[in-house]
């Protein structure tokens, strides 16, 4: 097994986009998809982080990803807007997008836009944070192709469809959630299936639909949906809501690991509120701020773990990596081959004694 | 035990608006609550139903409810309305709300409005449908006194917060969600104390914080949220929604069945989104129903129950109740002791040989 290699996220960001640029990205979009990608690392989600890279690139030289894509409104209803994206990077037409109902909420005092013939853009909470750096509350929804099925079993037929809010908090304590609506996501079943390990009943269905404890079958299978109807009722509604600017449902979504010249037109939904249509955001903080002290202190009487409030773990993962991130095994090889195949040469190690915390 | 009476829902809500106007709600408040129990009872959710009028009367009569409320805006944004619900009955402002969204989501493409200082409104699935019966997709929010702690155990810190989202399609197929973010409801747990048996684990933790099968101690404890950080992320986001209109987060909401005399002041939301921004309400509902069928034959093979749409088991209840009630037990002998009290016969037998099926 080979040693970690650590490189500062700066670094690695850097890197990401001169491939992503070399590999036919104009310079704005490939610093907008590196940068979500970097996001995604940086709070410990590397489900969504560099891991999506290799992939990235081969959609956008087999045309899945759109590098000339121009977004275009395709109508304008003042606080709503609806997009197509014209199979731009995921996480370009999200950031038009984002634009729009910042400066729209800001206007009208609530805003979103649903973008259509859209890409897969990374992790949710990206959009979110941008937005609620803004001093509004966002709010990301999206979809994937079929991956979650019926609580009751049975074939994919929905994505994982996920829903993600973030709070105009300062982002060192900023609260949010960004979560898909099955029980767990593939990346667990891959890891269970890597490690020869069983999954607990509730994650999955085997093809002919039925719960089953074996990763592989899983993978074959059906991811059920977290909570029952109450999650398969969730990422029904993000189609619904998407299908309102004319989105696909996941039943007509490509996926992200098929053919990749194929757009995989899905939806993105982005929506904005302000925090201060009466009483200052000073005011909005407080409240929220009082809440998190009193979850803080709901604990179980002894007990060494405190309640964490959401988007709390991820803040904390974030903090123990400072900066750095270690990369090895199969996500390393990946990353030299695409270093080889572009020309980019990795970024230097991150220097004798810099070692991020595993998780 | 006595024998259930069956009664017809036209007849129950005219009695409900009579036993409310007498106890001093204005007519409209008292038809507009009604209505919103009524409907409860129509789709099966009797927990929201004829159950909950003992405790608005004598929360009327106590001046918990404020009877001559005067619901007004707070603050304008033209997309985002913040109203001050003045203690008026929740369905009362709650409808006041949903007017105001259909208008300006008519207007602006999306709209939203968040009331303060309002009461337990019911089955937010109430508003929702009036928001869909105009041609819009509907979404509610509300929170309540605290019930639910962290995923980890502990003492209540969130509501039960629901989230409501009704599409704009027909009420005979319509698609709806109307979920507590909770794992069961308090419900659950009282219908397991009365009939003694054993709850699951993963329902409710016990008063010092401990997961149990003791539905006697989950009461006195605390609910568990579905799906653990994802539940109670989601109802984390909506006292987040909430306070964005000043309204409380769940720790500072009084219980509904706590003095009668003290308002809840609790939060709630509506939002409203126009499905024909590009493309008619017909290409809408094309999208949907052609999900619903892909939902529909998604079942296992051989399965006998094919896989639902969410809504579409309380459509069944519905349907198969056919416009009448059997009311028995003590839930018979509450609405007894209302009539004789406020001087309101109960309505009279619906008939010989009409008998609704027991869910």
């Amino acid at each position: 097994m080979s040693a970690a290699t650590v490189m500062t996220w700066s670094d690695l960001e850097s890197w990401a986009a001169t491939v992503l640029t070399r590999s036919g990205l104009r310079d704005h979009d490939a610093a907008t998809v590196a940068a979500s990608l970097m996001f995604a690392e940086s709070r410990g989600i590397g489900t969504h982080g560099l891991i999506r890279l290799s992939t990235y690139v081969e959609r956008i030289t087999a045309g899945g990803i759109n590098s000339a894509a121009t977004v275009s409104i395709a109508a304008d209803l003042k606080a709503l807007t609806v997009l197509d994206a014209d199979h731009a990077p995921g996480a370009s037409s999200g950031m038009v997008a984002v634009a729009l109902v910042i400066e729209r909420a800001r206007e009208f005092g609530v805003a979103c836009a649903v973008a259509r013939n859209a890409n897969h853009f990374g992790a949710s909470g990206y959009f979110t944070n941008q937005i609620a750096d803004a001093g509004l509350l966002g709010l990301a929804l999206c979809n994937t192709e079929p991956v979650m099925c019926a609580p009751s079993g049975g074939s994919p037929v929905l994505g994982t469809n996920p829903i993600a809010v973030a709070l105009p908090i300062d982002r060192g304590e900023r609260p949010q959630l960004d979560m898909a609506t099955t029980t767990v996501s593939q990346g667990k079943l891959l890891v269970a299936q890597q490690a020869d390990e069983a999954i607990p009943l509730g994650w999955a269905v085997d093809p002919a639909g039925r719960e089953t404890t074996s990763a592989s079958a899983g993978l074959a299978g059906a991811l059920l949906p977290s909570g029952g109807p109450k999650g398969f009722g969730l990422a029904f509604a993000v189609d619904a809501i998407l299908a309102l600017g004319g989105a696909n449902v996941s039943t007509d979504v490509a996926p992200l690991n098929g053919d990749p010249g194929t757009p995989q037109r899905l939806g993105h939904f982005f929506l904005a509120i302000r925090p201060d249509a009466d009483g200052t955001l000073d005011d909005y903080r407080r409240r929220i701020m009082g809440l998190v002290q009193d979850i803080h202190s709901s604990g179980t009487p002894g007990a060494t773990v405190r309640p964490l409030v959401p988007g709390e773990p991820e803040l904390q993962r974030e903090r123990a990596m400072n900066g750095v991130l270690a990369i090895s095994g199969p996500a390393l090889q990946a990353m030299e081959s695409l270093a080889s195949a572009w020309h980019v040469p990795l970024p230097a190690h991150a220097g004798p004694g810099v070692q991020p915390p595993r998780f």
